[in-house]
């Protein structure tokens, strides 16, 4: 993540992973989760969290979740239905249920489809915020699987040469098994810059670079502006203008609508707002193509040369999708998850609003803060 | 497409395609290619060039084709072999054939999968150029399915970061099938700029943006320069800098290199550069995932307020991926393919020292190219 969007050292209040999991399983349960569903929304949030990617773990859109859970837009206790299966597919409504919560047995149901058949794709209609997809396409790195997801909602990204927004910021993951080096997990908003990171950027006060986001017009604003408040901007597909391939960004975004919203019949926000979100997860038993052990040895050797590749001047190393994720997610799970001051504000009214014990906000040794 | 790419109007000689595809055909049959398998590929290029898709049609890579089938790089009448098969997977190498030649085969084993348990995934190492994987893609939405097709080579492509290519410029295409309108078709380079179109604007003589391309050094070049000739600069992933997003363009191009390569037991070109291309091919059958006329309502439906997006300043309409395939196509069917007389030339010397009848240019009226 670029450095305009992490919590200033001086500012963070670091907190273990156990006991913000405790709290938002708690948070949860108080809007009508049960008890099982919530210990899993939780450990999407706090993983998420603990692999550095601030922008959808607890900071931003939990304090969302419980309004709509608590509003009716969301339903804490939905029947999820199966509406078409094949040996290798489902189509699945979610019964606007959370999507963190219903993405990993989607996920798993995938993976068995996989197991049996080699490949296993579900499309997932009427669901919320899937949170990280790559979270789920870990699921299915984490059984020897190759799994990709993708999710849309929406409407808030700019069609190339648009000037109203159509898609959501539509996230494309896929995460793949390696035997002695950092998973390979990419997890990225098909816009120039996702929209949490934004949200993130004007809570810090920070910048925005030239392009990454238009007017509200629909034109990219082509120098640097400070991150503007939500409703003053438009977000642009990646590649950002088009002689920079916005349209490849555009049409990334349209395929998660494509495998996610059309496979599932479910309708796109573009056509109605207030649709729910919609979810596709592949999962690819690696087995069913190959040797595994053969795979594991060409994973490690490939990822291992793109982490010696000769830097350009002025950078110090190249890494790959999923290094950061495993390098902050090892240090954070020793010292902490760093929280904003706000954000454990609102966590302090929230609980005592609801009536809950406090957030534990055990503080770590500075020194370990280098 | 770009107009830099495009030839200009006073040099285009314009192709009837039957010729072009008769011509193509017989020079494949020349250097060993078996009959059926030369159709197919003069069929895969020249469809290619009828939608307009210029820097993968018969101009760019077809020298290149018939010198490496000369040369034995390339198998004119390879053996290929699956190598693990499940009901919803295949893995198969290519032998060293021409992928534009494998393609559609080993995309209708994909299909036949889908038919019977809903999705089908084959992976092919060991083959020759794809050329346009969007082809590939189209022969599934041709059959009412969702079709998806990625392919890795290289290596060509700077890593976010780095001084030396590691990836290929590593395409990634879908098709979906429609009822009324345009077909939703996305063909796109995970690079800035896809490097035949690199080649084609250093032919024409034309200039890059700025972050286009990066030095030999690999720093993005951040001014206007006249297209240079292969060599002299670096293909950077689509975002062109980290700041924009090319983390993200440089994970994409990974994905293919993993679902292509890794799955289908390959070696990455970054390991060993003399390899070959690999390949992957999924599709979906809609039916067994939702109601195919429901689909093609909400489709239609979709592709039409895409259309309908009110566009930026300066600009005159919104499209989505396919449109302009579309008209092109239309348009091409009656006034046939533009080819730069450098091409034109090309075919007459090699049909000449082929001892084949010369490329049919039947001149096309001048007022119809307005």
């Amino acid at each position: 993540m670029l450095d305009q969007f992490k919590v200033a050292k001086q500012d963070e209040v670091r907190i273990p992973a156990t006991a913000l999991r405790k709290t938002v399983q708690s948070l949860f349960e108080h809007v009508g989760v049960p008890p099982a569903d919530a210990e899993t929304g939780a450990n999407v949030l706090v993983t998420t969290d603990l692999r550095g990617i601030d922008s959808h773990g607890v900071s931003n859109m939990l304090r969302n979740y419980l309004t709509w859970f608590q509003s009716g837009r969301l339903n804490p206790t939905p029947a999820v239905q199966i509406l078409r299966e094949r040996p290798a597919t489902a189509s699945m409504d979610g019964d606007a249920g959370l999507g963190i919560i219903q993405g990993p047995a989607a996920m798993e149901l995938a993976i068995q489809k996989a197991r049996t058949v080699g490949v296993g794709a579900v499309s997932m209609r009427n669901s919320g915020h899937l949170g990280a997809a790559g979270h789920m396409a870990m699921l299915a790195a984490e059984q020897n699987m190759i799994g990709v997801c993708l999710s849309a909602a929406g409407p808030r990204v700019l069609p190339t040469f648009g000037a109203e927004p159509r898609l959501g910021t539509n996230p494309i993951a896929y995460a793949a098994p390696t035997r002695g080096v950092p998973v390979l997990l990419f997890d990225v908003a098909t816009t120039v810059i996702a929209e949490n990171k934004l949200r993130l950027a004007h809570r810090l006060g920070s910048t925005l670079q030239p392009n990454w986001v238009a007017d509200t017009e629909g034109s990219p604003i082509s120098e640097e502006i400070p991150a503007p408040a939500p409703g003053e901007y438009q977000l642009l597909p990646l590649g950002g203008t088009r002689e920079h391939g916005s349209h490849k960004g555009y049409g990334l975004g349209l395929m998660a609508e494509l495998l996610s919203t059309m496979l599932s019949g479910g309708v796109p926000c573009m056509l109605d707002p207030t649709q729910h979100w919609k979810h596709h997860f592949v999962a690819y038993d690696i087995e069913a193509f190959t040797d595994l052990d053969e795979y594991f040895d060409r994973m490690d050797a490939m990822l291992g040369v793109l982490r010696a590749t000769r830097p350009a001047p002025g950078h110090e190393r190249v890494i790959y999708p999923g290094v950061l994720d495993h390098e902050t997610y090892r240090e954070r799970s020793v010292q902490g998850i760093p929280l904003h001051p706000e954000v454990i504000e609102w966590f302090n009214q929230t609980t005592s609003s609801f009536g809950l014990p406090p957030l534990e906000t055990v503080q770590v040794p500075a020194e370990s803060d280098d």
